[in-house]
């Protein structure tokens, strides 16, 4: 029998109709034994879920601000590694925007040749190696990068030259040309990086995150770029964010920040709806689910 | 025997090395049957060369500015594919950069979303699908777009979904999202992109040019960029080069200038090191050279 699978807060006759081809019933909250949320904010959310809810899927790949909401009583699920390609895109956007001075290009208004350092044979660690990590790698292929990977066990990484565990992270700061930053953002991985790691870092290193604002120290950051001791940032997000008109991030030339868009609009539905696609169909045959939140890990 | 070439117009120890380690001798120009020139400038070339020399390896890809100074009283070679994959990788940025809306943030001061739109899915024209473009279509492969590829005569280029030939390169200015101009600099591709071509373009197309500033019309594009008749232009080369202070591109927000840094000059040496290692080997055992200038071609 076809389970019945609550589309929240609003009616989304897209998802419903997948919900549906997946095998699926749309039904009312209080009929329901799963749960859809399209809404990535959880203000809206229930306060208390029917006990019949078995599963709820959220429409985030980061749940840190689910805290609280996520339980033991019932299995959620996460959007996680649904929007990887397009933030592993955003992240190679970046990088190659770092390496080739893009930003700095485009605030001139003279020619005037700055110092170009090819992507190509440099290291590039990618610290928190999951889905998006594993799509960049893929991108970066071609380009003739050293990839290091950093993940919470070690465990290899497919295309990586080397794998090493979270608690030996501290190895990449002196090594690596570009660190990307692509953990969730846990209470472990909140300040990963911060004034001691960018003074780790060479000087001519570049730091990109496309995780998390809470994963650097804003203030460290800002100090370090002012006094040079690194290249620079590409920052997709910030903490605070939305970056507060007037932060000196805005004016700092050594920085690019782009507001959250890695997973842009234009796409992020299309993913999600795929996301859920597969799941209600999985759900529907008992088979285990994509992105289980691991409450005890935080992601 | 070993023939004697002459590395020019400076002594460049690190050349001479290279033509020693090749099975060349470096010889004064008068004893040399071959001449290897390591200024991309024509200026200081010899009005004459000795009757005795048979090679000359120029150290651009281009050459039209050596144009009067190719001649065909013996074999010219370009450096033409020698700096293809720092081109290919600087393409790559810009088109990334322009997906991603790079330049718009780069001059924000503020939180506000641009509208992204991913290079994945879309469709991207190389015109002038040379060394350039087959690097940066290997480049492009994981990144899932279809690519248009045009050359002179329309042969299939690998990894292209179609190439057409030059006659029907009008085809692909109403289709393609991306349109990156890497075609050599002649007569007949002298604005190759000129306002009947900005017209046909898609509205949200974006145009780059890797190759020389004369295959545009540059008035056109000033124009076409502040009418909004396309979503904007990366050019690393411009007409004129360089672009002087004070020209409307400079201050067109559409528009992202890289100042003829496709190549950079920390790995152009390296580059070019290398193809006289392999040219001067195949001189020496009598073989066919890379990057033979044919006259009538113009490249």
């Amino acid at each position: 029998m076809a389970p019945r699978v609550h589309v929240g807060p609003d009616p989304d006759p897209e998802l419903e109709a997948v919900v549906t081809a997946a095998g699926g019933r749309p039904a009312p909250l209080e009929q329901a034994e799963a749960v859809v949320w399209a809404d990535s904010q959880p203000d809206r959310f229930p306060a208390r879920l029917p006990e019949a809810v078995r599963w709820v899927q959220l429409p985030s790949a980061g749940v840190e601000s689910w805290t609280g909401i996520v339980d033991r009583d019932r299995v959620w699920t996460s959007a996680t590694g649904a929007y990887a390609p397009q933030v592993a895109e955003h992240t190679l956007a970046l990088l190659l925007a770092c390496a080739r001075r893009l930003a700095e290009c485009a605030r001139e208004q003279t020619w005037t040749a700055p110092d170009v350092v090819p992507l190509a044979g440099s290291t590039v660690a990618i610290v928190g190696a999951g889905g998006i990590g594993r799509d960049l790698i893929g991108l970066l292929a071609p380009l003739g990068v050293e990839v290091v990977a950093v993940t919470r066990r070690g465990h290899p990484v497919e295309g990586a030259a080397r794998t090493l565990p979270a608690d030996r992270v501290d190895e990449v700061w002196p090594e690596a040309r570009f660190v990307v930053l692509a953990a969730p953002a846990t209470a472990a991985t909140r300040h990963l990086v911060g004034a001691p790691q960018l003074a780790a870092m060479r000087r001519d290193a570049w730091l990109v995150n496309i995780a998390r604002g809470s994963l650097v120290d804003t203030g460290a950051l800002v100090e370090a770029l002012a006094a040079g001791e690194i290249a620079g940032a590409a920052l997709d997000v910030t903490d605070p964010e939305p970056l507060p008109d007037g932060h000196p991030l805005w004016s700092e030339p050594r920085a690019l920040i782009t507001p959250h868009v890695a997973n842009p609009p234009a796409s992020w539905k299309r993913s999600l709806v795929e996301r859920v696609r597969e799941n209600v169909a999985r759900y529907a045959a008992g088979e285990p689910l994509a992105g289980v939140i691991d409450l005890d890990a935080g992601y």
